[in-house]
């Protein structure tokens, strides 16, 4: 947690950019995994935490602009409660400690909140992302769940201040990046033939645990690297395969780290992964090349799709005039994924708020197979803080629907694609700031050249 | 998952036990943390498991006792999840590994439902216990939350079944008792003064993790022992201090281990924190040795505070008649919570359908503070595998209450309480399975007495 000055001045700020109405913030409750009381780890709403710090479960908040009210609704502690999960600070020493005088029993939130509906002022409240939050919503306003978009004025007022890091949160991120970076270290450094990939995941948990950190989002750490996204951790882990990973460690104040890395289970790479690693790391490195303020990171994207394009057309896995393989999304094969999204306490930050405010401006996003998941498009400014993650790899399910539909066939060899039909997946990820003049990496430096990660096998 | 004809057999046994109506089984969904595809690890709904064996999140699943019919609703996959997430089995396959050959898509679960409503049959489902539950209940048979009780002879039925395990369930929780054994010694190792408790945190779940497990519940493990169910791991870890863990570890089965140690943080005991240990030490041997099939474990529970109470008194803490001490529960200050619990599936198991169910065959809990915390009372019987884990806690806030109070003035000398008050807290847990004759702890074993334990440090 900041000193409550953070606090109090991120609320003003916000308070201004709303103009009026009240503020409704819902705090994060605990879940029940398999029953009520058997609770998933706790975590706070990250816009609650941004705004009034607390990461206890049972509060919730307004700022009730019109009357020019901060209050945190929650109940103090039963004798049950302490003897069971310990002592906490009084709801009026945690209101105080982020610079909130006035509290409130949890009951008298509706009550405050359908005064304000009668007197026709207006509930500013965010889009659900939990269940939880949907029961709330419909039982205090009466809106059903179908209905409980979110209201853009107070969208747009939370992803301006939010977008934009301020040094304290920066710290706080290189933090969390310095750990990140530990976890990959140690697993490109573990990783034997023979292991399971859980025993990799077990691996850099220990690393973030051990400084008492959770994770950021559910481990990648995976032999099938071709699958995005996988969280599946029973395979054996066999010589001559590509092993890639995405982990990252989040602090105690909920701000995070996000890095990929694909090692060789052999001690080095064959030739052919060398190959498709070389372009990648191209992509990679010329991307990192152009972040400066001003430039719309949708350009980078761009960037780094036709430096693969250029690489695979050498390879023989691509052919024709590589603009138009970009603009027509056909390198989206190899590359379905964006080039990155912005960091913060969430590792895609505000995602729950939606990626078209947060990094699109609300502008609208493509639907261009590839090009709709780039979640960060406008131009960079100082102060956002990144990933920048291309990757390429061969999915033969996808393979496979393109190739039957004859899709882009101009631009796409599929006889030799075939050859590449059980390569993987590559994929490398740092996490970048941007400066008033460029850009400066985020934590300790990962292996990312190929030299550079065969050196730490 | 076990072979078909177990999860067929069961299902056979349940539709006859409830007789008619409509079952609806809840799969669970994945759950967002702070944005909605930003997950919490997954945990299929455990009676779904049992019943149905998929830990696949989007299933739900009904049996149609009347109309003699088990389905599976869920839909095939995307090729966007794929890409993202990776393959599955087909739906249709997933079902069979079960012996389900009805299959249909997931947005027909609502239609099937009203149908039966509007031919008067009943749709039996059990008590809601995450958010989501409640909204799919709403949704689908326009019961409001508050009116969602579920069913009592459906849950009867299930508790009837799942309450005695058999063998093959009893080689899961064996396995998972032997890796939670491992993760307590593998603590008991490496405790020091001048750690952190969240690096003894790290310690555990390495081992757990590297056995492909998740944790049964949020690992206790604290210097504030007197805190039944603390989950603060941030404080330093010092001489002379008792470290509490109660941690365990779940298969990818579902099936879990629940255990517990006490160790000094100084290689050895003081004279003190012995002398309380031993009684600790006693009331666990009395409560072990008096398992067998026939006795109610209410009445093992007095036993192991009559134990307690005639030891405290010994100390000069108790004073008075032991048995009307315990029956007017004057020991829970010291001993709060039960003796133990079922596990299984769930490490409290089925606490989602009603500990009075569970423990308590529909008779009645107890209201007096401590005793309403025994969360199995009724006869053991062969096939029940539950918890031993009687405990000691100064707890301050307890004893500052009761002694305001004037509460069992009697029985309390608070004046020797005052020189226990930062003295934490003692438990040793163990899992035991009841058999045709006694008992046979399940598991690997721990170190238990004081010299068993000092042995280790």
């Amino acid at each position: 947690m900041f000193a409550k000055e953070t606090y109090v001045q991120r609320r003003a700020v916000l308070k201004k950019a709303v103009g009026h109405g009240v503020l409704l913030f819902l705090g994060n409750d605990e879940q029940g995994l398999n029953y009520e009381d058997n609770t998933f780890r706790y975590r706070q709403d990250s816009s609650f935490l941004y705004y009034f710090g607390l990461s206890f479960a049972g509060l919730n908040a307004l700022i009730d602009i019109d009357e020019d009210r901060e209050i945190i609704f929650g109940d103090e502690l039963s004798i049950d409660y302490i003897v069971w999960m310990g002592t906490q600070p009084t709801l009026h020493e945690k209101a105080a400690a982020v610079g909130i005088t006035e509290t409130r029993p949890a009951a008298q939130l509706t009550e405050y909140l359908h005064k304000a509906v009668q007197q026709g002022r207006t509930i500013h409240y965010l889009p659900p992302y939990r269940a939880e939050h949907k029961l709330k919503l419909m039982d205090w306003l009466g809106v059903p769940p179908a209905h409980q978009e979110g209201s853009v004025s107070f969208i747009r007022a939370i992803v301006a201040q939010r977008n934009v890091k301020t040094d304290e949160e920066i710290a706080e991120i290189e933090r969390a990046c310095d750990i990140t970076a530990d976890m990959h270290i140690a697993a490109t450094r573990f990783i034997r033939p023979g292991m399971y990939e859980y025993e990799v995941v077990a691996e850099m948990n220990h690393v973030a645990e051990s400084h008492n950190c959770e994770l950021s989002f559910a481990t990648i750490a995976t032999i099938n690297g071709q699958t995005l996204h996988n969280h599946y951790h029973g395979n054996r882990i066999d010589e001559g395969q590509l092993f890639l990973i995405d982990a990252g460690a989040e602090l105690p104040s909920g701000y995070c780290g996000d890095m990929s890395s694909t090692i060789p289970v052999s001690k080095t790479f064959t030739p052919r992964q060398r190959a498709v690693y070389e372009i990648q790391n191209a992509m990679h490195l010329e991307s990192v090349k152009a972040l400066r303020p001003g430039i719309p990171y949708m350009d980078v994207y761009d960037l780094s799709a036709r430096v693969m394009v250029d690489g695979l057309k050498e390879l023989g896995l691509m052919k024709g005039n590589t603009e138009d393989a970009v603009r027509e999304c056909a390198h989206a094969l190899f590359y379905p994924h964006g080039l990155g999204h912005m960091m913060g306490l969430d590792v895609h930050d505000m995602e729950n708020l939606g990626e078209v405010w947060v990094g699109y401006d609300g502008q609208p996003k493509s639907t261009q197979f590839g090009r709709k998941s780039q979640r960060l498009a406008i131009p960079l400014r100082p102060g956002f803080v990144h990933t920048v993650e291309p990757g390429i790899y061969f999915i033969p399910e996808l393979i496979d629907l393109w190739r039957s539909q004859g899709k882009f066939t101009d631009f796409i060899n599929y006889d030799k694609v075939e050859e590449y039909r059980h390569f993987g997946g590559i994929r490398n990820e740092e996490n970048y700031l941007i400066t008033e003049t460029g850009a400066r990496r985020l934590g300790k430096k990962i292996p990312l050249t190929p030299d550079e990660v065969e050196a730490l096998r």
